[in-house]
């Protein structure tokens, strides 16, 4: 099953960056850094679930694989676009195995191969109309203005929590969000756009959008669980990532709803500590430069006390902030509320498949429910 | 006629500005405040170029207001967006009078708000297949995905020239990167779309764009030209920034092309030293928080000699730099680059013009070309 999947996905992928590479080669010679470097993140390993998810609802509609491409190609354009963004965001050291792009490039080069990702994004969409004709290019191109409307208001609730300090949050705030950030943009908009270009079924599109957001959710849950428990060779990225940055994950609201007053308040006050100066990379660069300035110990210490910002979270906190999850049982709830999520998706997407022929990609859709809660990366 | 080239610009802004106002108050209300930042820099004074042009050329063909109105207001948008990344990447303090949006609201919200711009942008676009029919608002679309492509280019030229170090340019190199970073975006496609909403006289599309092309490069000359000698009160930003920069421009280029050898050197010594540490952000943090430090004045001269970047660029350095240009004459020299496309972009106008009536409309271009020459900010 695992196999199936990932043989899935990866002939998925490649279809996808072929494309993307004869997209960067049409473009000026001017462009040529511009386009190399467009290359960067779509070129390291990844798992390539967004053009998988068009190719295969394309297919189980009876779709062919040359009708998905431009839709595929635009979705994962997209995908590491906000990538790029999300890491500077952020303040992200590694993204898949490397160093994100701004720390490898600089901020400016970073944030504007972002934006021409996100310019060459359209012009698959626009192929679309030769390809699967005007109608349907339309729709395709409705659901990438959702999407990315979709994951920018998500964003922005996430970036209000951190604002406002809010921690009161109930599971379907966080799921609210999830929708929004995650699930639009991973699972709803290849599925619909899949569909959009298969250009029949009309009837099974509710069942599949259905299908699409509650396994987005899923994915989501699984992923911020990863996070916790994966090792960082596996991830890519540095594990526990969220405990330092603070996140709201559907673990860690679990947590804070389930503990007493006191413990509450002791695990907020972690919370709101800011994080470590050493994450963020002007405090990195100032650090750097401060350890090669000749001061005796006692200047030392009264430069650290005005430089280093007090009350930083600490390996301790976040230790703290684990123990405080296993003891609430939270990460268990969490999987819970992850394969409650994945079973209705396997029951929508039945619903959806109702009277469809077998086919390798009605198998992928229904392994990847599997796969979803049970992947390890 | 400078009053009637006012009131045009700022009608044409005024009614994107409530179409910019009706799109935001449209989106969900978890992201209120996402749409709050974007009208920020729409709302702050600003000429309204990109709008006026759409209106005028869609008018000028016959075109209704409402046929222009979903394009004007897209590239408007798009217009924001880029300025937000572009005042980003440039580490740029004052936009329009007032703080840059990452100064004010941090790295990660502006960022994140530029993006929502861009995917904002595209609801006018597909909006526009009710309001122009599905034919001309693919033209538009179309449009729009080549603006982007080409400024995407133009920036990544310049980007590359500054990692280079290239200073041997000549006037050509400097108008191609102009035609693709300034002139596509400023110029080409508002002209571009209104012709396309319009939908008639394909056959004056080509003068237009002839038009516009050579309007835009004079457009960038001249701003160049305003940077050096404006003062900051009209400009809404630091004047001589792009001195301070290290920018390429038509003016900076003659003078170094028309100095001495040994002259040459020197300048381009100058230009080759980092931008001063107070102008870049993470410097002046960190000059900020030294500035808390008890230090004696030997350690403080210690500690300035290690944090401090030698050699950088100072306020005599950028005063060289503009003897150099005035005796060399290269501000009249840009100023007659200027005029000169200006004056063939005047008889591009008129041709494509040829047999059409009298239209505030038609008044209004034929009035931009002087005022592109001659307007103070």
């Amino acid at each position: 099953m695992r196999n199936e999947v990932s043989a899935y996905l990866e002939e998925a992928r490649e279809d996808v960056l072929a494309e993307i590479r004869r997209l960067a080669k049409a473009g000026s010679p001017h462009g040529a850094r511009l386009y190399d470097l467009m290359l960067e993140y779509p070129l390291r390993p990844a798992k390539g679930l967004r053009p998988a998810l068009c190719f295969a609802t394309c297919g189980l509609l009876g779709g062919t694989r040359d009708a998905a491409l431009p839709s595929a190609t635009a979705l994962e354009l997209y995908h590491n676009a906000f990538l790029i963004h999300d890491d500077i965001e952020d303040g992200s050291v590694l993204r898949r195995h490397s160093p994100t792009l701004h720390r490898h490039h600089g901020l400016p080069i970073a944030l504007h191969v972002g934006d021409g990702m996100l310019a060459l994004a359209l012009e698959p969409l626009l192929v679309n109309t030769k390809v699967v004709g005007v109608a349907a290019a339309l729709q395709v191109l409705q659901i990438c203005a959702r999407m990315t409307r979709e994951s920018a208001e998500g964003q922005m609730m996430e970036l209000e929590w951190i604002r406002e300090r809010r921690w009161n949050l109930r599971d379907r705030d966080y799921i609210r969000m999830v929708y929004k950030k995650t699930a639009w943009y991973t699972f709803l908009a290849p599925v619909l756009a899949g569909a959009a270009v298969a250009r029949r079924s009309a009837a099974r599109v509710g069942s599949l959008a259905r299908f699409a957001t509650l396994l987005g959710v899923a994915f989501q849950i699984v992923d911020d669980l990863l996070d916790l428990e994966g090792e960082q060779a596996e991830l890519g990225k540095q594990s526990r990532g969220d405990l330092w940055e603070g996140k709201r994950t559907l673990v860690l609201l679990h947590a804070l709803r389930s503990v007493g007053v006191a413990e509450r308040e002791e695990l907020v006050a972690i919370l709101d500590r800011p994080p470590p100066s050493s994450r963020t990379e002007q405090w990195a660069a100032l650090h750097e430069a401060l350890q090669r300035v000749p001061l005796d110990d006692e200047q030392r210490v009264a430069l650290e006390r005005v430089l280093v910002r007090p009350h930083e979270r600490s390996q301790r906190d976040v230790d703290r902030l684990w123990t405080a999850m296993e003891a609430a049982g939270s990460t268990a709830h969490a999987r819970a509320v992850a394969s409650a999520h994945a079973q209705r998706a396997a029951l929508a997407l039945d619903h959806a498949c109702h009277g469809l022929p077998d086919s390798p990609h009605r198998r992928f859709l229904r392994h990847l429910v599997t796969y979803t809660v049970e992947r390890s990366r």
